[in-house]
This record gives C-alpha cells, structure tokens and sequence, in this order.
C-alpha cells in the first residue's frame, strides 16, 4: 500500500512517515517547508532543531533500508506540482497535514489570517482538484480538530448530527462554532470535502484532533537525526507540551482564564496510530467519514494538575498561575463528545499517565537551555480593543 | 445616513445605489471591474452594454443632483484600498456584492474554482478587519444565497435552528450541504462572519436570497446610460431571466433535469428594498443576522410554465425542453423555507405576475438581436467522468 504523506516534514506528519514505513507501507513525504519561513517571521523556534526532510530520509534509508521519496511542493501556491506528485508516486491513500496548524497564528492580525485561510483552503481544494484528476479512488485522510465544534450546549458527535425538527429528520453535518480564523479554515476544509464525496464519489476521512502531546515515537528514538518538530511556545505549541516545558524551567504553569475549558487530548502514538487504522479501513467511495480523534477530556484545570503533581514528585517546584485568556471562548461550558469509531477499528489508547508525562519532563531536561520562556507567555490576543 | 457599496458596478449592485441615493441617502460604489474580465474569459456579454460605473455615476449626478463617489478597488487582493475607502466615506453601512456569482463558473475548473473561493473569501475576511480596524459598528449587510442551504429533509429556518438532542437544547447555526464551490464559498464567508460577531462584536445581517430576476428598477428607467448588466448566459443569468430571453429569441425553455427542483425567487425590486429595510433596522453589536430573501417559491417546471403561458398569449411559440441535468443536485425533494424575517420589517413583496413576465419579454425583445443562443445552453457539467 502506497501513502503519501502531505505536510511530511511537520511535527505530526514525519513520525507518521516513518512509523507508516517501518510497517511495510511505500511511503513518500511532501512538503512547501514554509512552516519554518512562519516561524521565522514570528520568531520561535522549535525546542531541539530539526534536520532538513531530505537529510532525515535519506538517514532513515540508511537505518531500515527503507526508501521514503521527498517532494517539495506547495500545494496551495502550485498545484501542478502536487498533480505531478500523485501522478508519480501513485498513492493508494493520501494523508493531508499540510495546513497552517496555529489559532494565534491566525489571529494575529488581517495578513495572518487571510494566510491561514488562503493557505488551507485553496491547498485542499486543489487536492480533491488533484485526485478527481489523477484517480478518485485515492482515499483522502485529512486532519482537522475537534476545535471545529467550539463548545456546544448539546453533545457533540462524529461529524454528523440526526435532527428531529418540526416533525421531520435528516442527517446533517454537525453545526459548528470555533473559536479562531484558523479553526475556521478547517470547517471550510470539512465543507468542501463533504461536497466533493457527494459530487465527484471521493472518499474522504476528516479526523478532528484534539490537542496532541508528546515527542518521542519509536522511530524519532532511533536516531538523533530522526527526531520531530516540538514547539512549546505559545504560538505553535500544543497546551500539554507547553506545561511540561514551563515546569522543567522551572517557570509557572499558565493556565489561561478560569481554566475550566474541557478539551479532548491524545497521544502523539495514537494521532499515528488513527492514520494507520483510517488508510486500512478507508471510506467508501462517495463516503465523508468522520471521526472525532481524541483518547482522553480533561479540563484545563486538571492538566495543570497533572503536569504540576508529577513534577512535584520529581523534585521541581511547580506553581500553577492563572492568567487573563487571550482567546475569546466559553471558559465555563458543557463538553461531552463522541469518540468511539476509532475505538471501533481497534484504537488502544495511550493515555496521559505520571509516567508519560514523566518521560516528558526528562526529555525536555535534556534540552533545558533551549527553552527560552519569552516564548511562552501569550502576546497575541483575539480582541484588539481600540 | 452612508452607505457604501462594494460591488457597486453589478447587476444589483448598481440599482440598489441609485435607489437609495434618490431616497436621500448619501451612497458610494465600490468595484474591482473583475466582473468583466470573467465574463471575457470564458465568452459571454450581458444583454445589452452598461456604461463604465464612472460614467453611470456621472450621468447620475446630472440628471438628480445626487453624488454617487465611486471607488476602483479590489477588496480581495488590496485590502489597503478598502481601508482607505471607509476611512475617507465612513460609512454607517457597507452592502457586500463583492463576490464572484456564479455557481457554475466555480465549476467549471481548479482555477476558477480556486479563484471564485479565494475572492470571495478573502474579500470578505479583509472587510472583517477593515470594520474591526476602522470602525466595528459598521453595519455589514452581506448577500449570500438560498443555495447555502442545499436541499435538507426538514425545514429551511432564517440562518439558525434550535436543535434538541439527547435531551439537551442549544441554537446553533443551521447546517448546509449545498451543490457548488460557489455556494460553498458563502457558506465560509457566513461562518467567518458569525465568529467575528462573536469575537468582535461587529454587526451582521446574511441576506441569503433566491434567485433574482428583473430587468428594470424606476431608476435603471431614468436614462439608458442608468441601465445595470443584465445576464442570460448559463454562467451568469440567473433562471428566470434566462427562460425570458428563450422565449423571446424563439428558443426552447431548457429545463434542466425533471425540472421538479425547487427554489425561492424574488424580483430584483424586492432585492434593492430588502437592503434598504436592513439598513434601516440594523443588527445589534454582537448580532449574526440572517434573513432568507425571497419571496415566491416554484418548482423549475413552474416557472417554465408560467413563463410559457405569458409568451403563448403575447403569440409567441414556447416549447419546454426537460435537458440532462448539469448540476449534481436533487431534482425531487421537500422543501420548505422560512422568510418571514423581511416580511416583519416590512417587505410588500413584488410578485412574479403576468404582466411582470410579459414586461420582461418585451424588454427582451427589444434588444432580440443582441441574444446569442449559444451562450444559453449550459456547457459545464459539474462531474468529469474520465
């Protein structure tokens, strides 16, 4: 089975190229690399540098023997390129991270935003312009997040929502309400999705993420070389990366506002380990499945509870803080979704134990004076008052 | 009371700055003429020349002492100038025409798919921050479309639906499924517009209309230099305008499919004074708006029909021709769509008469010469089988 993996040289993307590959999967990456030009124009970078894409699969050739072909290639900006790819490598199954991944990113000012939106918009479109072109049979796993939903009063399930109204029913997509520009571009992405399985019978797979922790796979521990993008700042950083790295510095834990906010989290592992099980089931043609990619709901509260009770045991000096929310959210809301397909398809989670976030902790240790906390508190708010 | 209108040199656009000019409001235009460069691209004209919105404006002046300012700017890629226009006419209210229209031009490619998505999207996103930047309470009344909605198995509700499920309520946005990249692209702008209500405060009224026809408003009557574009091309002209011009030409009506679609319509009257009605109602600061504007709902073989009886009584010859179906669409569905929100601010709807019909034909007629006959016949087809 051919993957090809799109925004392959990310945080997520490459552990899953290489996990995908050790497994016997013909893998190849593409990326535009402009990850690393964003993170240079908001000056942050990533906890430990990361080797160029190229450098790290020809490494990888070298360990397993295994071939992962690279592509660079904007699939937003050039899209013949990305036809020439599919048409190239022939994929049976086309996993898209390629997206510009960061709220504040997208809520810094008019440009960043128009960015964000531009960027995974046009980028998703020309893919399903790509696959209707080359092969509608390619099945399309893309990555969203379960930051789509927001915070509904009623529970929130997999994509889909039977409706009973006025004495009629349909099955609708899940109304939806995020909180940011760049969580919007994702429900735009999931809109035009859902559209081209039903125009076109392409087979589609939207996995909504909750926030993803974690920095070691298997593979990324095979060798120095091999390691992934960990941000901890608090731009690009994911919440749980960032307590761990505020702790290990011995910096208070911000907790922004009441800290009440419910949110879905998994493992890095199991962010893979879903791909995995997606591209062995895919969707049927004509098929927008949906399915809500989290192992565990925690509030932020608790997280900070977490992190901060580990640490303790292991001789820090944690302090949790609350500081004012720079986003504009509900802090206190119901919160109770659905997330048993991936279950279904035979999902073992890796949950949020001490000793995970132990071993995070200590790898972050090994890196501590990396960590520059100018990063991490947040100076992008979602609303410029005048 | 300013009111500024972006897309101010189309075929609603136009009239609806005259018409409030004449009724005392101080109105500017606004237009990146990109209009005319898709209408050369893919080979299609409007009935009858319009002047440049220069001149328009002008003669305008001339004949009622009125200034219309108008403003050549391109919302989607220059937000500058966007900024620089509501920074000089501070408006209290900006109408957003600014949008590729046409769902099948959206369908005709990647590029244009990509170029009908990006504009519309990234005009509107640029707006949002322009308002936000210059002043957030700036009414946005922004045209959207019935076609949002698609085709649901429950009742179309004004833009929200509360729903119940498993046992607990909330308001949500109403869920759409609609047919087009086109459609889809104001589905986006309404998500994007909804949050920035909500993180912003700004104030938002989403007219999702029906398909609009007509020729003429008193003011387009004033002078032939006033008239607006008037299209009956299968990419640009709209339904019922397009059966007119069929019948006047001697061509059969094409109706496409079983022709048992159906569809909200309203005469481009009732377009220009539901705009005038939000104005003067304005959502409050923090208020995602919606209002379903039309007026009138028919099957496409009740149109056909009705525009065929006319014709057969003006001695015409009108033959009804059922066409495969371009579009990926249900022909046969429930529909039932609420519009009672224009209705309480005041709307007295202009319905789609007899006589309304045979002025349209015979406005056609005059002009008879000028219809080409292979712009009618729909050459895009929404699936590409290889």
């Amino acid at each position: 089975m051919k993957v090809l993996i799109l925004g392959g040289d990310g945080y997520l993307g490459w552990p899953t190229a290489m996990y995908l590959s050790r497994r016997g999967y013909e893998v190849a990456v593409l990326d535009n690399m402009i990850k690393h030009f964003w993170e240079a124009e908001v000056g942050v970078d990533p906890l430990v540098q990361t080797r160029p894409m190229h450098i790290r699969s020809q490494v990888w050739e070298e360990l397993t023997g295994q071939q992962i072909q690279t592509f660079v290639c904007d699939i937003a900006e050039n899209p013949k390129c990305l036809y020439k790819a599919i048409d190239k490598f022939m994929p049976d199954a086309i996993v898209h991270f390629a997206e510009q991944p960061s709220a504040p990113f997208s809520m810094m000012d008019r440009d960043k935003c128009v960015t964000t939106q531009q960027n995974n918009v046009n980028g998703t479109l020309n893919l399903i312009f790509a696959i209707q072109h080359t092969n509608p049979d390619i099945h399309i796993i893309k990555l969203g997040t379960m930051g789509e939903y927001g915070t509904p009063n009623i529970d929130i399930e997999e994509g889909w929502l039977n409706v009973e109204h006025n004495g009629r029913k349909d099955r609708v997509l899940y109304p939806k309400k995020p909180h940011s520009f760049y969580h919007l571009s994702k429900v735009h992405d999931s809109n035009n999705l859902e559209f081209a399985c039903r125009a076109w019978d392409l087979r589609v797979t939207d996995l909504n993420q909750g926030a993803v922790y974690g920095i070691d796979t298997e593979e990324t521990k095979m060798h120095p070389d091999l390691i992934t993008s960990f941000h901890y700042d608090s731009i690009f950083g994911t919440v749980i990366n960032r307590f761990v790295v505020q702790v290990a510095k011995n910096l208070p834990i911000t907790v922004y506002g009441s800290g009440n906010q419910q949110r879905g989290f998994l493992n890095i592992l199991d962010t893979i380990k879903c791909i995995e099980l997606a591209i062995e089931s895919p969707a049927e043609k004509g098929e927008f499945r949906v399915f809500n990619q989290f192992t565990e709901q925690f509030s932020l509260n608790n997280l900070a509870s977490m992190v901060s009770d580990v640490a303790q045991k292991m001789g820090l000096d944690p302090v949790v803080e609350h500081i004012k929310n720079p986003r504009v959210e509900m802090e206190d809301h119901y919160y109770n979704a659905q997330h048993s397909g991936l279950l279904e398809l035979g999902l073992k989670p890796n949950l949020l134990t001490d000793s995970v976030i132990e071993s995070m902790i200590k790898n972050v240790l090994k890196h501590i004076d990396r960590v520059d906390e100018n990063l991490i508190y947040p100076k992008i708010k979602w609303c410029h008052k005048k």
